[in-house]
């Protein structure tokens, strides 16, 4: 038997990992190789997306410098999802419920799946994982694979890291097999909340970065911005009881933490908001491009108020503040090393 | 009484360190109001480098850009150190040796010191602390301050945060207060080992980093490098038996590592070695420049080899042999994830 594979998304980071998978199915007996691409179907000058990607082999829209392997077969239809034995979740997170809602009940019977999704729930004070969420509602084994990976780069084929959690040995190495190659390289780690928590705290800190970087601060300022960010996910793990600190040295952790501080696009508001332009001015600035460093700050920082702890997470909170309350960018100083300043 | 201070080096960093308490003790009533600055006397145009900041206030050499407070002395003359309290030692590795036996018995008693010296003493196999080496020699006690610390930042006022170690608590307090201030935050952990070979070994990393670069690679694979260094210098800490792995958390840990990587001069050099420029030709376009990277490489190579430990170290023996065994700058795309590819 060969696994199926299909990819749900195909937006920039999709596309770039269903060429990555096209290719590696090639070399793998046990995968079926064609890949199957679901995406969200838009029109360009009249033409149906995904007609374009089955024709030309290009994704215009999200990819549109990258040759795409013909084994990738692009859809628009939900239904095409049925009979895979492997899924690949790549939406973004705001995309989840409705479409997870319509493929419930469709899916073959033994089918696994990994989330590539950053984001979490935040929903009665508490926080979920999407990977959960995923696996709950379809009742279906649900990993999660988190890295530095910037989609362009991946689709360059330069080499890139993930980590895998969430997998049982029998999956994890069906899913492993699956990614891994000399240009992408699995580590499996034993820490679903770790990795799936680091994707998301990663968007509030890179936010702080760029309003750093904004305010014209050296890479003093904003290492050190970066660094109590990584302190604060730590601490984060301990408030929640769940995470495991060495998560934070895996390429979910620590480099892709690094790669969004330095070319995410929450990066890259945060330099907006540092230069004191509005979150709508910026939305619009960005062409309509999901962000969801805000959001999260918003989502995280409700969810420390709700335990009275956002005293203790300095970065966080003044990063919802300088997003939502009209707090100055410059408050953010206040988190470097807070306690030095104070014990004087 | 009055501490009286004084800085050993006048590099462009032990400029912008006088700066700092210069600026720093004019508000502090423990702490003399005039900094010593001793360094190498070097002459320009003939006329004696100490000359020229005592009369212009600006190190035309190290730190043209910088406009000192009036409050520092230049002086050549190491036994203006005799009547100090507080040494701050701010010279390059090479020259530690030669400095500390010419003022060995001539200091007051009492002197307490802090090492801001990046580098280790290898030596009959084994790894000693330029700190430990000030201590024992000179017979005081001796801690050490590590941290995302770019010179001309500094030097600027731009917010920087700083690791202190390997001093007791009455010695921290003196410390700690002479550098601290709204713009350099200092934290104290309790972990010599760690933040001194931090400052180290993160050189070997930033080598690594700057080949990938000069060699073309993107973001995710030169981070993916500085990440794999990250858990080498975890790993080391462990062959050692010294250094916590908390300790990474802080200023001297990662935050050090990735200015070091993205601006550091070994990141430089190693850009040149990653477009295949030889080790004699980058010394040469660095002008005299000192890089410690490749020697702290060969240093730590010799002594893993001395273990018999280099494969459980791939980054840093790789970095080694690209530097100094004809290996091309390529071996070291084998160092990331490399346990995920020999799995398959």
């Amino acid at each position: 038997m060969q696994f199926k594979v299909s990819i749900v998304g195909g937006g920039n980071f999709g596309t770039a990992i269903a060429k990555l998978l096209a290719e590696n199915v090639l070399n793998l007996k046990s995968y079926s190789p064609e890949i199957t691409m679901w995406l969200y179907e838009e029109y360009i000058n009249e033409i149906p997306l995904t007609q374009i990607i089955n024709t030309t082999h290009i994704n215009t829209k999200y990819l549109p410098d990258i040759h795409l392997p013909t084994n990738i077969r692009a859809t628009s239809d939900l239904k095409e999802l049925n009979d895979s034995d492997i899924l690949i979740f790549v939406i973004p997170h705001q995309f989840v419920k409705n479409i997870i809602n319509q493929i419930k009940g469709t899916l073959k019977k033994g089918v696994i799946s990994v989330s590539l999704i950053k984001g979490v729930i935040y929903s009665n004070g508490d926080i979920g994982l999407i990977s959960k969420y995923i696996s709950n509602t379809l009742n279906i084994p649900c990993g999660v694979l988190m890295g530095a990976n910037i989609a362009i780069e991946v689709a360059k084929g330069y080499i890139s890291e993930g980590t895998l959690s969430g997998v049982n040995d029998k999956e994890g190495i069906i899913i492993r097999n699956l990614f891994n190659s000399n240009i992408y390289r699995v580590s499996i780690v034993d820490d679903l909340w770790g990795v799936e928590l680091c994707g998301t705290l990663k968007n509030v800190v890179s936010l702080g970065y760029g309003i750093c970087k904004g305010m014209g601060c050296g890479l003093n300022t904003c290492c050190a911005v970066l660094r109590n960010g990584l302190v604060e996910i730590c601490n984060f793990y301990k408030l929640l009881g769940k995470g495991k600190d060495c998560t934070l040295f895996e390429s979910c952790g620590i480099s892709d933490l690094m790669v969004s501080c330095l070319a995410g696009r929450n990066f890259k508001a945060g330099e907006f908001i540092g230069k004191k332009i509005s979150l709508e001015e910026i939305k619009e600035k960005m062409g309509g491009q999901q962000l969801q460093g805000p959001d999260t700050a918003k989502e995280i920082y409700e969810y420390l108020k709700g335990k009275g702890k956002e005293k203790e997470f300095p970065l966080f909170t003044t990063v919802y503040r300088v997003c939502f309350e009209n707090e100055l960018p410059d408050a953010i100083y206040c988190c470097i090393s807070p306690k030095s300043i104070s014990d004087q």
